[in-house]
C-alpha cells in the first residue's frame, strides 16, 4: 500500500503550487497593504491576526470582546474600540464572524464597515456564511469604490495557527490576484473558485460531502468490524477499493487506525460536529431557497444534529463512529 | 493537481503487488487444478471461464441456459448436461450465481456440488451474496473433504474480460493462497479478508461506501453546479479537499469531467444501478440481523431503487447524478 | 366502519365550537372594521376579500399586480395603488404574501405598512412564512399604537373560496378574540395557539406531519399492493388500526379509493407539492435555527423536492403514490 | 373536541361486528376443535393458551423452555415433551414463534408439525414473520390434508391478556371462517385479508405506517414545543387538522398529554421499540425482495434501530420523543 507520508493533502498542495494555482507573494505587497483592519478575533482570527503580524504587517483590530481585543493589543496589534476605528484607512479589511447576520450587520449598520471604508480597499470576508451574503455586500462595496471578495477558509483552528489555510475565493479575479499574498501570510494555498459567491459555493459543496463521505466511512467500518473482520484489512481493502475517500485514507473515524488524528485521540480537536453540522445547515439551507435536492445531504445533517443534542458537538465529526455504536465518548 | 495517468487503482495494485500481497503464480499450479469446474456461465461466468482457458485451464462448465453452455463448449471448454458432471473430479469448482438461494440450491440439492465434489477439491464461491451462505455451506464442504472459500469480485464485466478482477477472500488464509494462481488467471489481485464470509462482508461494506460516496459527490457537484460554479473548478477542489473520493476523482458523475467513464457515454456500461441496488439490499439485510444501524446506507439503497424503478437499472450508477436533476438519459 | 359524512374535520369543527373554541361573531363588529385593508390579492387574497364584501364589508386592496387590484375592483373593492393608500385609516389589515420576505418588506420598506397604519389598527398576517417574521414585526407594530398577529390558514384555495378556512393565531389573546369576528367572515374557525408565531408554528408543525404521513400512507399502501392485496381491504385495515390517519381516512392517495380527492381526479386540485416543500423548508429552517432535529420531516422534504424536480409541483401532495412507482401522472 | 371514550379501535371494531366483519361464534364450535395444539409459549402465547382453557377448550402445549410449558400444565394445559405430542390428533395448531426461521423449521423439521399433523386439521400460524413463509407452508399443509393460514395480531401483551387481539388471515376465506370461532377465544376482532401471507402483508403494512407516523408526530409535538407552543394546544390542533392519526390521538408520545397511554408512564409497557423495529426489518426485506421503495418505512427503521442500539429497545415505541431531544428515560 502507499505510504501514508508520501500521499494527501500535502504533497498536493505542492504540485499545485508548482502548476502555478499560488502565485508566489511579490516582495513589494506590503507597502500595497500598509493598514490591514481585522474583524473577528475568535479562535480563528486570533492565529490569522498573528500570522499577519509575523509577516510584517500592521493590523487594527476589533470585536465585540474586548479581552479579545486586549489580547492581540499585548501581542503588538492595534486595538480598536469600534469597527470604524479599525476600518479607517485600511487597504484591506479581513472579518471571520460566526453566521450571515453578523457579516451582513457589521457591514451595513450604522458605523459599519461600509460607512468607513476607503476608496480602493479589499474587503475579504472569511467567515463560512449563505453565499447570498457575498452577493448582497459585494455591490454595496463597489459603491463605496471598495472591493468585496468571499473567501472562506478549510483547515481550522490548527490550520490557522500553522497558516497553512485555504482560502476559497468568489469575486473578479484579478481582485483574487491582489490580495492573494496577503493571505499567503495567514494560508497555504488560494483557490479561485468564480464570481461572488462562489467561495463559499465551493467550502459548502465540499463540506456537504465530507460529512456524507465521513459518515459512509463510519457506517462502512462498522459494519464490517461487527461481522467479524479485522479493521486494518478492512481499512486497507477500502482505501485501495472504490470506497477509497479521504475519510478512509487520511481521516479515519475507528480509533487506532491512524495515528495523529482525532478518533485516534478521543475525539479531541479537529472538525467539530457543531461546525459540519453549522455548514450542512447553510448547504440545507441554500439548496431549499433554490429548488435542489440534496437527499443525502438532509439525512447528514440530521445525523450530526442528533450528534450534537447528545451532547457530541464539540468532538471531532468522525465521531459518528461511535455513534452508530450507542456509546458515549 | 497530480496527473489523471499516474494516479489511482493500477498504480495501486503495482504497489501492493510490491510489497507482497499478491503471491507469483507458481508454474505448477497447472498439475495443481487439471480439471476445473465452473458453475453459472452469465456475463461475469462467461469471460471468466475463457480467461482461465487462455492460461491453459481445461475447464468443465454447467449452466442452467444450455446456449451459455454451447456457446463456452465451442470455445474450448467441456460442456457438462449437470451439475454433477462439471464437478466430478474437480480440483476446483468456481461458483457464479445471482444471489443466495441459487447458491444454497446449487451446493446442497439432491444432484447438487457437494454430493459430487471430489475430495481435496477447492470451491470458490465468487458470487455475491450474504456472507451467512459461506459460514453455512464452509462446514458442509468440510465433512467431505473439501474446502470452501467465499471469493466476490470487483470489477465488473470490464474487469472479466480483461482478467483484472480483484478478488476478496473468505476462509482458511492457506487454502487462500493455495487457489490464488487459479484466481490470478482470471483477475489482477486477490486480498485475503479473514474467515469464512468475510470475503462478502468486505465486498458488501465497499460497495455501500461506494453507494453512499456516489450519491454524495453527485449532490455536491449538482448543488455547486447549480449555484453557478464552473464544473471543473469545483471537481478540482473537491478531489484535492476533504471531499476527496474515488466517485469524484476517478468515476465523476458529470458528463465531460473525465474521458472514459459511464458518465460521459450516456451512463452505458459501468457498473449498473441494478447490481448497486442488489448490493445495498445486502448489506441492509445483514445489518439488520445483526442489529446494525446503516441510516446513509439504507437512504442510499432506497435511492438506487427509486432509480430502478425509473427505469435506471442498467445505467451506470453515477447516473444519480441526472436523476436528482430529474432528468431522463 | 364509521360511515364517511359522519367524520373528519366539519364534524370536529362544530364540536369544537359547541365547546367553545370558536367565539359567536358580534353583531356590531363591522362598525369596529368600518375599513379593511387588504395586501396580496392571489389564489387565496382574492377570494377571501370577495367573502369580506359578502358580508357587508368595505376592503381597500393592493397587489404590485395591476390586473389583480382591477379584478376586486371591479367587484366592489376599492382598488388602490399602493400600500399607503390601502392601509391608510384601515381598522384592519390582512396581508397573503408569498414569503418572509415580501412580508418583512411590505411592512419596514419606505411606504410600508408600518409608516401608514393608524393607531389602534389590527394587523393580521396570514402568511406562511418564519415564525420570527411575527416575532420581528409585532413590537413595531406596537410602537406605531398598532396591533400585529401571525394568522396563517390551512384549508387551501377551496377553503378560501368556500369560506371555511381555519385560522390559527400567534400573539395576545385578547387581540385574537377582536379579530375573530371579521376572520370568520373569510373561515369557519379560528384557533388561538400562543404568543407570536405560535400561529405560524402550529401550521408548520402541523403540514410537517401531514408531509410525513402522506408519504407514509402511500408507502404502505404501495407495499401491500404490489405484494397482492386488495386496496380497498387494505384501507379499511389501516383505518381501523394504528396506522390510522387523515392521509389514510379522508384522503387515500390510492385513485378509486375515495370519491371527491384529488388522487381519485388524477391529482389535480388540492395542496400542491410545491406548497407542501414549501412548508416542510420552512420548517426545516426553523428546525436549523433552533438546533432541533427533524430527521424524517427532513426526509419527507427531499421527497417532496424531488417530486418538484420532476415537474410534480402543482399535482396534490397525494401523488407521493404515484412517484413511489416511478410514474408520470 | 370529541370525547376521548366514544371515540377509536374499540368504537370502531363494534361498528365493524355490526357490519358483519366478523362473525358470531357458532355454539358447537368446541366440538369441531377438540383438541388444541400450541406451540410458543413465550410473553404472547402464554395468555392466548390461558384463554383458550377460559372458553373451555382443551389444549396440548409445547416449548423449547421446559418452565414455559410445566407453568400452563400448572394451569390445566396438557403439558407435551415434543412438538409431535403438541399435534398429534389435534384439530387445529397454533404457533407463536419468534422469526421465519423458527416458524420454517418448526413445521418442516424431522419430528416437525407437518409429520404429525391429522388430516383435516387447521393450522394458524400467529408469528409476524416474512409472508413467503406462508406461501412455502401452505401447499405443504394441503399436502398432508391440513389447512395453514397465516394469522398475525395486533394488540401486544396487554391484548393478549384481555382476549381483545386482532387477526388478521391469509388463506382461503372459507377456512378463516373455520378458524374464526376458536381465535375469538383469543381475540375481538378476526379479519380476513386475502390469500396466502397477505394477513401477514396487512399487518406488516399497517405497522410500518404506524412506525412512521409516531415519528412524524415526536417530531412534530417537539418541534413545536421547542419553539414555545403549550403541548396541549399543539396537540389538539394536530387532532383536529390533517396531521391527526392514532399516534397523536390515542398514543401521544409526549408525557401527560394522555392518561394510561406508556408516555405518560415512563414508556414502559406498550409496544417495544424492539418489536417496531424488527417489523419493520420485515418490511425492508420483503420490499427489497420484490423491489418495492419505502423511503421513509427504511428511514423509520434505521431510527427505532439506533433506539435499540441506544439501549431502548424494550421501552414503547414512543420513546422516539425522548430520543430526539438526545434524553435517557
Amino acid at each position: 500500500m502507499f505510504s501514508l507520508k508520501s500521499r494527501g493533502v500535502v504533497q498536493v498542495t505542492v504540485n499545485m503550487a508548482s502548476k502555478g494555482f499560488i502565485q508566489n507573494a511579490t516582495l513589494d505587497f506590503q507597502r500595497s497593504f500598509s493598514k490591514i483592519g481585522f474583524i473577528g478575533l475568535g479562535n480563528m482570527g486570533n492565529p490569522m491576526v498573528k500570522n499577519l503580524m509575523k509577516k510584517g504587517h500592521k493590523v487594527a483590530v476589533y470585536d465585540i470582546k474586548k479581552d479579545s481585543v486586549a489580547d492581540l493589543a499585548k501581542a503588538g496589534a492595534t486595538g480598536c474600540g469600534s469597527v470604524a476605528e479599525a476600518v479607517d484607512g485600511a487597504d484591506a479589511v479581513v472579518t471571520m464572524l460566526p453566521a450571515s447576520k453578523h457579516v451582513l450587520d457589521t457591514y451595513t449598520r450604522k458605523g459599519g464597515i461600509l460607512e468607513s471604508v476607503k476608496k480602493g480597499a479589499y474587503l475579504v470576508d472569511s467567515s463560512t456564511v449563505d453565499p447570498s451574503v457575498s452577493q448582497t455586500l459585494a455591490p454595496l462595496a463597489k459603491e463605496k469604490g471598495a472591493t468585496y471578495l468571499d473567501g472562506p477558509v478549510s483547515g481550522g483552528t490548527i490550520g490557522a495557527e500553522a497558516g497553512t489555510l485555504t482560502f476559497m475565493i468568489g469575486g473578479e479575479e484579478d481582485a483574487s490576484k491582489k490580495v492573494e499574498p496577503l493571505l499567503l501570510c495567514m494560508g497555504g494555498r488560494v483557490v479561485y473558485c468564480g464570481s461572488h459567491g462562489m467561495g463559499l459555493v465551493a467550502k459548502i459543496a465540499n463540506n456537504m460531502l465530507l460529512g456524507i463521505s465521513m459518515l459512509g466511512v463510519s457506517e462502512a467500518m462498522n459494519l464490517g468490524i461487527k461481522l467479524g473482520m479485522d479493521p486494518k484489512t478492512l481499512m486497507s481493502i477500502l482505501n485501495t477499493s472504490t470506497g477509497r475517500c479521504w475519510s478512509s485514507e487520511m481521516y479515519n473515524p475507528v480509533p487506532g487506525m491512524l495515528p495523529n488524528v482525532p478518533s485516534s485521540n478521543g475525539y479531541k480537536g479537529g472538525f467539530g460536529v457543531a461546525l459540519i453540522a453549522k455548514d450542512l445547515g447553510i448547504a440545507q439551507s441554500v439548496a431549499t431557497q433554490s429548488g435542489i435536492a440534496i437527499p443525502m445531504g438532509a439525512q447528514a445533517h440530521q445525523m450530526y444534529r442528533m450528534m450534537e443534542i447528545k451532547k457530541l458537538g464539540d468532538k471531532d465529526l468522525a465521531v459518528a463512529y461511535k455513534y452508530l455504536q450507542g456509546e458515549s465518548v
